[in-house]
């Protein structure tokens, strides 16, 4: 492998490849990147074993390929050392064996490479019948609704985010068992009774690597993984096993209360009556709604208390307590200035959505304080 | 005690008074931020037994001083409940006992506090004869050397900055065994033998307060504490006890040899050779002299090697080594263009100084390689 290539086109791509690596793992040559530079450009692979990642750099974009050939080059070194060249041109040669020869105008390394037959046999294969998604929707679907996925391994198919596909409707939930996310999008696909589950973490993974507006991206979905693609990069995530539960039903219809309500208001009221705790993520808020005035408040007898009035248009009455931290997550979900707040029993589920469309439900639970 | 002061006023004290709190304290009420209003203004207090912040908001400043009186109020919870509030007025009153009442436009916070009585009596007493520091050479003199401070407690003496006075010159070290800063300027002072170690940490912790360009200081010296003041903020440090070592003479007057290089050039070479290591504390750097060109390389068996060369004017020859951390933090504590490099042998220590003055010079020990 012999090839002459600029700084920032190779620098560009091992960032994103090097997302793959983990630092936990057991597996030698996964703490490199793997170099395969054939005659059409340079293929670079990482992966965790749960995550893929392959970038392509096409020769049009490369100087030179004098000798194709692979490497596997530790991952770590390589980004920091490439990022930290002081010249626009590098040439990089495979030297005997695995040993790796980088020169560039002021100096060179020689950096221990590994075997490329040891580096495990990754299939990237596309579907037929990949869907088409905007990066821009994708990237709002995700942080929208993956902060109530679960963090807890007690039930594993809760820490990822399922995803329903019925031919032009898609469904995204999130759950951690005491609040729920519901996200519906319209999109271009002729796949049916699709149900998978995508890791939580794999899939904000892939949203970091989003960073450009607007672009296109295509979903290949397997029976036990997906594939993204995004122009030269391909992202590779297992799926989790299991049943998702049927969330869906859990969403109540209608409401017997409905509150409109200024976001950022009612976001701030909620962040200072969560301020007297020693836990932030388990201050119980209780909300009154009464003689069109809403209160809001938190008492931690050894540290104090704090109430809060909203003004309201409604002549309803109910009382209602919760975590702080759910609601908190929820409100900065919208983007919307004003939002809706759905009551329909002290002890039921209830929701907020955006006063002007319902493609994004956030569900809470209630706390019983009596 | 019972005020009505402006949101903004009160949070800028409190974020600065709130530094001296620390998070690991046993004492309980120094966890608590100490409101002492009087007559005259407020007095805002805290300590960790180690250092003392006081700052004072003159009563012009307050808009109403309704009754005076004093209360502990829980350090961490008050900052943020002041920040978050979103009156330009605050209204705060001790209610009955240890209770604290703060009202703002659209509600109220009830806080337990503590009883003023138990804070511990901190002498904040000043000095007929404070010598006057200007803010930004303070800085200056702090972030050039205080890097070289010994992080380990066997030698706790080591964990401090040296600070020596006679008369018109202060003299500043820093030193962890096998580097060494030395800072000196001069100040308007009719003190003699000052020789006094002030905890880095402290020190740190002092300097960062001072956000505002070129302001005065004024620095009181005690026997076992120095008091700083700026404006209306007193910082009191204890000093550490012990002799510190005389560590003037370990700097050499002559060189053999002495190699001017650019500051960044220099930097960003050995920045590169200690890339290829799993310790990036500990890596060895050999530096060799020969033929107007200096070689800069760094061997790690299992990760591979790395060399450089930059060309000189210097037809001397040496070669020596040390380790690269020392080396880039000395480097970083110059700003200007082009640095010294002095040696005397390869086992000796050498020195870096500005090409234009030598008011800090930084030594490092050299590592044997052989």
């Amino acid at each position: 492998m012999k090839l002459i290539i600029k700084k920032d086109i190779l620098l560009e791509n091992l960032i994103i490849t090097s997302r793959a690596l983990s630092s936990k793992n057991l597996i030698p040559v996964l703490s490199g990147i793997k170099f395969d530079l054939t005659k059409d450009g340079l293929y670079l692979t990482a992966s965790d074993n749960d995550i893929t990642i392959q970038t392509f750099i096409d020769k049009k974009e490369i100087d030179e390929i004098k000798e194709v050939g692979s490497i596997i080059i530790p991952g770590k070194y390589i980004v920091e050392i490439i990022r930290k060249i002081p010249s626009d041109i590098i040439d990089i040669t495979k030297l005997d064996e695995y040993k790796i020869y980088i020169k560039y105008n002021s100096g060179e390394f020689n950096i221990n490479g590994m075997d490329p037959n040891e580096f495990p046999t990754l299939e990237l294969e596309k579907t037929k019948t990949p869907i088409l998604l905007n990066s821009d929707k994708f990237k709002e679907i995700v942080t929208e609704t993956v902060f109530a996925i679960s963090t807890s391994e007690s039930r594993p198919i809760l820490t990822g985010l399922n995803i329903k596909i019925n031919e032009n409707i898609l469904e995204c939930y999130a759950t951690d068992s005491y609040r729920l996310a519901k996200k519906v999008i319209d999109i271009n696909s002729k796949l049916n009774n699709i149900n998978i589950v995508i890791p939580g973490k794999n899939i904000i993974e892939f949203k970091n690597i989003l960073t450009e507006k607007n672009q296109d991206i295509e979903l290949h979905i397997f029976e036990n993984k997906v594939l993204f693609q995004k122009d030269n990069i391909l992202f590779q995530s297992k799926l989790l096993n299991g049943n998702y539960p049927e969330v869906s039903k859990l969403i109540p219809n209608e409401f017997k209360i409905n509150i409109n309500l200024n976001t950022s208001e009612l976001y701030s009221v909620i962040d200072r009556a969560s301020l007297l705790s020693n836990d932030r993520d388990k201050v119980v808020i209780k909300l009154e709604l009464d003689n069109q005035k809403i209160k809001i408040s938190s008492n931690t007898p050894e540290l104090g208390k704090v109430e809060e009035y909203i003004s309201v248009k409604n002549d309803d009455k109910i009382v209602i307590s919760f975590i702080s931290k759910y609601m908190l997550e929820a409100l900065r979900s919208y983007n919307d200035k004003e939002i809706v707040l759905c009551f329909n029993e002290e002890d039921k589920p209830f929701i907020i959505k955006s006063a002007k469309e319902a493609t994004l439900i956030q569900l809470i639970l209630p706390i019983k304080t009596y």
